[in-house]
């Protein structure tokens, strides 16, 4: 290892300069997963993508599967603070609950991801693996659509839908849509997959409202 | 090649016994690309499978892309005669809108793909890699969302849904639901992931009937 690369890894060890380093790293495995698949990423070549030495990355990370697992886990990290935390800015309620689908649908743009939704290809490559990574992604989906879940929660406390609307049942249609978006925006070229995906929220929201009597 | 690979090949291009054949063959390019990737399938891979020469499955197909091409054009083939044709069965409306669903959903299983719906798993791959495969993949994706909307159409025609029902829309819909129930149940291994997906087309059925007044 070159003296600038032995810096360049020590400094993955030290406060901010460090983060960012680290970030810098993990923002590239994410763009390159993204384009070639988490199961396609591998040290060497995330190395030649950011230029850096294979082994200084592969002191770092050790294996395949720890860089595929810090993939997951930066991914996760960039949606809480870029997705999640704008969002709880928004007045809890229907106002927060629309927030949040906004965000996710912008999700692959607000954080890079040119060959789409890091966790949709990364759920079609592990589904059937088990393991730690399919662990980890699971674990991450279910959170995040339990947070969603909570959200809903929240609205019908608020009083902005119906007592009886099931918070599980609104997120995982609410991920339908997100997916459908994705396939159809991405596969299909559909030029209308944008208005479809808002109109189809906009059907499940108003359903959700306590009818006006 | 040995000289029942040779009859085997020639077999290929003779009406039932040769039909039975590739149906054979690309029965398990199916699966194995359910399981491994529509890209991660290779002739090589294949031949080893179905403990048949290499040479022999290189002379029938020529490339790697032709037998992707194949494979998807075998899959679309038992999508319309395993799902399509019987629900054709089903009375015109809303009774056959409920059927293609049903069937849809069990398709993974109907016509077996090990790792999940092989037009999932690929439209991930290849959404992104423009050429003859993605086209293809697309098309017949279209074909199968717009044959849904047909169906949709005629539910209005025959007084089961509203006039204003927008027949792509509720397709795009059907297609969220069905996606999330894939992921659901492989990924999130969610027990209630076959009782949500029908709860979500229960309610989108429901959305589209006429009000009774």
């Amino acid at each position: 290892m070159a003296e600038n690369e032995r810096s360049f890894y020590f400094a993955l060890c030290v406060a901010t300069k460090g983060e960012q380093t680290r970030d810098a790293i993990l923002e590239g495995a994410l763009k390159l997963a993204s384009r070639v698949g988490l199961e396609g990423l591998s040290i060497g070549m995330l190395a030649e993508e950011l230029a850096l030495s294979k082994s200084g990355l592969f002191a770092h990370f050790g294996s395949k599967e720890t860089l595929q697992l810090r993939t997951i886990e930066y991914a996760a990290e960039r949606f809480a603070e870029l997705i999640v935390k704008p969002a709880l800015a928004a007045p809890r309620g229907e106002p927060r609950v629309r927030a949040l689908f906004e965000a996710t649908l912008r999700w692959p743009v607000l954080v890079p991801q040119p060959g789409g939704c890091l966790f949709v290809s990364a759920a079609v490559e592990f589904d059937d693996r088990p393991g730690p990574v399919r662990n980890r992604l699971r674990d991450y989906w279910r959170q995040r659509v339990s947070f969603f879940a909570g959200a809903v929660r929240k609205a019908t406390e608020a009083g902005h839908f119906r007592r009886d609307v099931d918070p599980d049942q609104f997120s995982f249609e609410v991920d339908g849509i997100l997916i459908a978006y994705h396939f159809a925006s991405r596969l299909l070229d559909d030029p209308k997959a944008d208005e479809r995906a808002h109109r189809a929220f906009d059907a499940l929201v108003s359903a959700a409202r306590p009818s006006r009597r």
